[in-house]
């Protein structure tokens, strides 16, 4: 078996390449090839049944697509994007890989008339406000950003090409993940992860919303298994609605400090500066509180326990168990 | 003012056409200038005050797109697309203008770097079924057709490129137009005025669905009205989601047949012919039958009384007051 990741390079696409090497299959399947793409290499080693086949190019370069599936891989995993305060800030930039690329990349698959599984990277972002306290699995899309315009965008299309027979679909809507590894990034949900992150590492963190902004997260491990379920289990079971918002853990912001104090202690919470920053304080008064997910968990997907198992398997997937503050 | 209407040698198109020249202003506004865009020539013709720029040349290139907002026309209507039917069966022509023209369409406007207003022809058809009895205007989008799913991505482009400043958009989705003049056409719908228009010439009919299928309809003259108000309304009331679903008149096949009956006696509704086409029958079960359209009502968007008011309508405008079989 094949399996293409678009954005292997990234945070996540680089937990998914890591996980497929190590796990060697899908399903019943070995996996034998992986052609990892994104704008730079990806480190990923070849392993003994594994070969790797690395593209470095960029989503809107129509010629780049048409290489990434020139080979007809088995099954794609489409993480490839221009992250929301990017696609915000660089308004072409966004268009071109968000909406563009995945148009081309989709259209790509259906002209070489082979019938891959797709798994397609969507976002909560495809929702905002006004929204009821727990959002159901019906609830209309409506885009704030164009961001989530271009993730929403690639639901619609991904459902037709899946309805048409050019391929076989789903979208995973995932919630902010938190904790990210590494630095921060251009999303403006960065903070989230930073509060966490950075005082672990006995390093400051600024907060520039309130303490009591909710939201709907999951962790970087329960999200490598969504990808990992989604290529593996029964894509008709999902009927012709492709698109899913995945499981998650709703939280304040309170809560996720407090959830870092009961863990490392109150030296890791004070390291949280607050300093209310307007600009992503409205942004993220935008967005959705909670979910129900409640397709998603019929169907096996499967979420953290709770924002203390978040910070937890962070702790354990990035410090080997022990972060420094807790030393 | 000058106005470009794409799609202008379109049904509606030539409508629109005739009521702004015969009107010769929207709102306080003078139409100085028509830029008229189709595959085909636009037969209207100038009037003293207002000059005809017309433009034959496919949406989907570029070039064509470029070239109609050269002279930055102080409002678009964008009615030009692939109807359902022919995108259902030509998936290249169908993204090629529907969704690869409109996003090319938006983004010339873009790129003139003024905020014209933007006035988009949606359609019902991104909605699909399950549906409530009554849907609500904030029915999550589900369309079963390439055409309703173009029409989708359109109107989230359209609320994007609006919040982003880059023009001031407003999307109407249209109910199945009823009763269209001149010939059957390509979209699945046809039969909803074929059942009307060719009885009141004396000619059979096909109906390929059964009686009871139930759906929204406007006449051709309320979806003139439509496009006119949506030129001359405030669109600050709209709020940010700017797409919005038209009112109309539901109703049975039945009760269309009887409303013929009604205004063109027993000898017109017995030219109806019943032979089921499962292909359209299929389609069709997938359509809405009934919308609240309460947003649209309240911002001043008025449809047809009643169904006989559409069949009365048709013959008004096309038969001059009374149709051959009534003689």
């Amino acid at each position: 078996m094949h399996i293409l990741i678009t954005g292997a390079a990234g945070m996540i696409g680089r937990k998914i390449t890591e996980q497929l090497l190590k796990k060697g299959r899908v399903g019943d399947l070995e996996i034998t090839k992986l052609t990892l793409h994104d704008i730079v290499a990806s480190d990923a080693q070849p392993t003994e049944n594994t070969s790797i086949r690395p593209i470095v190019g960029d989503l809107a370069d129509r010629s780049v697509v048409d290489w990434l599936v020139s080979e007809k891989p088995d099954m794609i995993m489409h993480l490839a994007a221009i992250v929301s305060g990017e696609a915000e800030a660089d308004f072409d930039k966004g268009y071109a890989v968000n909406f563009d690329g995945t148009r081309h990349l989709f259209d790509a698959i259906r002209l070489q008339h082979y019938q891959p599984r797709v798994v397609y990277a969507s976002s909560i972002a495809v929702f905002g406000a006004p929204f009821p306290d727990v959002i159901p699995d019906d609830f209309h899309l409506t885009p704030l950003t164009s961001y989530g315009t271009q993730k929403a965008v690639g639901e619609f299309i991904l459902n037709d090409y899946t309805r048409r027979g050019f391929f076989d679909g789903i979208g995973l809507r995932l919630p902010t993940i938190c904790v990210r590894p590494g630095k921060p990034n251009k999303a403006a949900s960065s903070f989230f992860s930073n509060i966490i992150r950075e005082p672990l590492k006995g390093a400051e963190a600024l907060l520039p919303v309130p303490e009591s902004v909710r939201h709907w997260h999951a962790s970087p491990r329960a999200a490598v298994g969504f990808f990992m379920h989604a290529a593996e289990m029964d894509l008709e079971a999902v009927g012709p609605r492709r698109c899913l918002t995945m499981p998650g853990v709703a939280a304040t912001v309170g809560e996720q400090i407090e959830a870092l104090r009961a863990i490392a202690g109150d030296k890791a919470a004070s390291l949280i500066r607050h300093e209310t920053d307007p600009v992503v304080a409205g942004i993220v008064s935008g967005w959705a509180t909670e979910f129900e997910a409640k397709l998603a968990r019929d169907l096996g997907f499967s979420a953290d326990e709770s924002f203390e198992a978040i910070v937890r398997a962070h702790i354990e997937d990035e410090h080997g168990g022990k972060a420094p503050i807790m030393e």
